[in-house]
């Protein structure tokens, strides 16, 4: 490498090729693997356009994601940890008012969700964001299926008040397969692995002086629990799904967010 | 992963996946050089075509090709050592008749190359086939510039007889960059390092009974010996290129090419 490079690309670049050889070194990789390497990677390209980002779903599915999530976002112990971003949130979500519903496709199993957004030492945060969005009950987000599904379904903002409450009526999401119909479809398969995650509601909190949260929460009992073909799940992200008898709305998930401050190099 | 798999396969993503999460535990890699080295990687994938393969590009550069030929190529002592392939080998380049030109568009310095195929023991192979590739003077290989340069400038197939000896005119080849306008030559000056190969001819030797030879000569004292844009150089393929004062040809360059035997497990 050259003398006048940027430092950091420098250190990032010869650890890259140190662990790519090292790789190659120890399970003495073959010229007819590395010519699938090759292809692999090259088919993972091609697949890639404005609606799918393959390379994004070979770094999921390897756990990458996940692990870079955790090397830049720890967290003091009682905060909210973070899980993957995923690609269906859209900027423009509609702001909604505390306790509407945002499903507006009719479909699925009704389900509060309700719950507050707090301070480590427990006070109400005022004015934070809850940006939340979820599949529908076919396993699809909206965006997934333009024309099908109304624009907005499962999806909207909703800013607290003093008390830090937030609530909304969606639906009891549902586990489905990540896009399995390409190369890194094709891997799951090879190595025996389904491209199932559990079901999931996703959230991004925001609340100025606080550390963003990009996370979900989980339906506890999900089949896919234990084997998140993204790795996404964490134990303190599992929500209570409980059942309300004689009630209109069928389910009520309760889960308070927990904001850590947003100090510099904390 | 399931139980049922491939066992290589299991060993192969396995280490895959321990070096990835090392490389990124080590350099703590960010959001951002994640966003980036998705980006890249799409980049690499789309520009892929026909004609192009950024991604041998990418390992070629990154030392990778070269690494997996010599974990894949284990000679005796005294055999030709291997080199990177390439991309412009064609299957059907013309045989040709000892002593012939290969050279068909009148460019560049000639260049009378011969030599020997011998075995370990120093004995001539018959029937030794000396498949050549080089650059014309402009540092283009034919398939690079069809309906500019003649099919088969500077390529040709020779057939050893009970000598074993080899010997054809071709110019003194030219040191060039590889493909440099894609995101491979983008990494490549970002690191301070230039895309150029050092000047030299390509061969493919098969016999009968024999390990093939995939390999280069250098041309000595080329400025690029010490930089190979792809680490090609050994020191054992560097090949004499001496002046013939008063001759029609300009240069004679005598290498000869030694052939491990092809014994199973060896």
């Amino acid at each position: 490498m050259g003398r006048d490079i940027d430092p950091r690309l420098a250190i990032v670049m010869s650890a890259l090729v140190k662990h790519l050889h090292a790789f190659a070194k120890e399970v003495e990789l073959t010229q007819e693997e590395w010519n699938f390497g090759i292809d692999f990677l090259t088919r993972t390209g091609q697949i890639c356009s404005g609606e799918r980002q393959e390379f994004i779903l070979l770094s999921d599915t390897l756990g990458l994601s996940m692990l870079v999530d955790t090397i830049n976002n720890r967290r003091p112990s009682g905060a909210t940890e973070n899980t993957v971003y995923g690609p269906f949130h859209v900027a423009d979500a509609p702001v909604r008012e505390m306790g509407a519903t945002i499903t507006l496709d009719g479909k699925g199993e009704s389900c509060l969700f309700e719950g507050r957004v707090l301070d480590l030492q427990g006070n109400p945060i005022e004015g934070a964001r809850v940006d939340v969005w979820s599949d529908n009950a076919d396993g699809y987000y909206d965006v997934q299926q333009p024309g099908i599904q109304p624009k907005g379904n499962n999806r909207g903002i909703f800013i607290t008040g003093p008390d830090g409450k937030y609530s909304f009526i969606g639906i009891k999401p549902v586990s489905y397969p990540i896009p399995d119909d390409g190369p890194v479809g094709k891997m799951l398969a090879a190595v025996g692995r389904h491209p199932y995650r559990p079901a999931h509601m996703h959230y991004l909190v925001t609340a100025p002086g606080f550390k963003t949260i990009v996370t979900h929460t989980f339906v506890g009992g999900d089949e896919y629990l234990e084997s998140d073909a993204v790795f996404g799940v964490k134990k303190s992200l599992i929500a209570p799904f409980d059942r309300l008898e004689g009630e209109k709305t069928l389910w009520r998930s309760p889960f308070d967010f927990i904001m850590a401050p947003d100090t510099a190099g904390a």
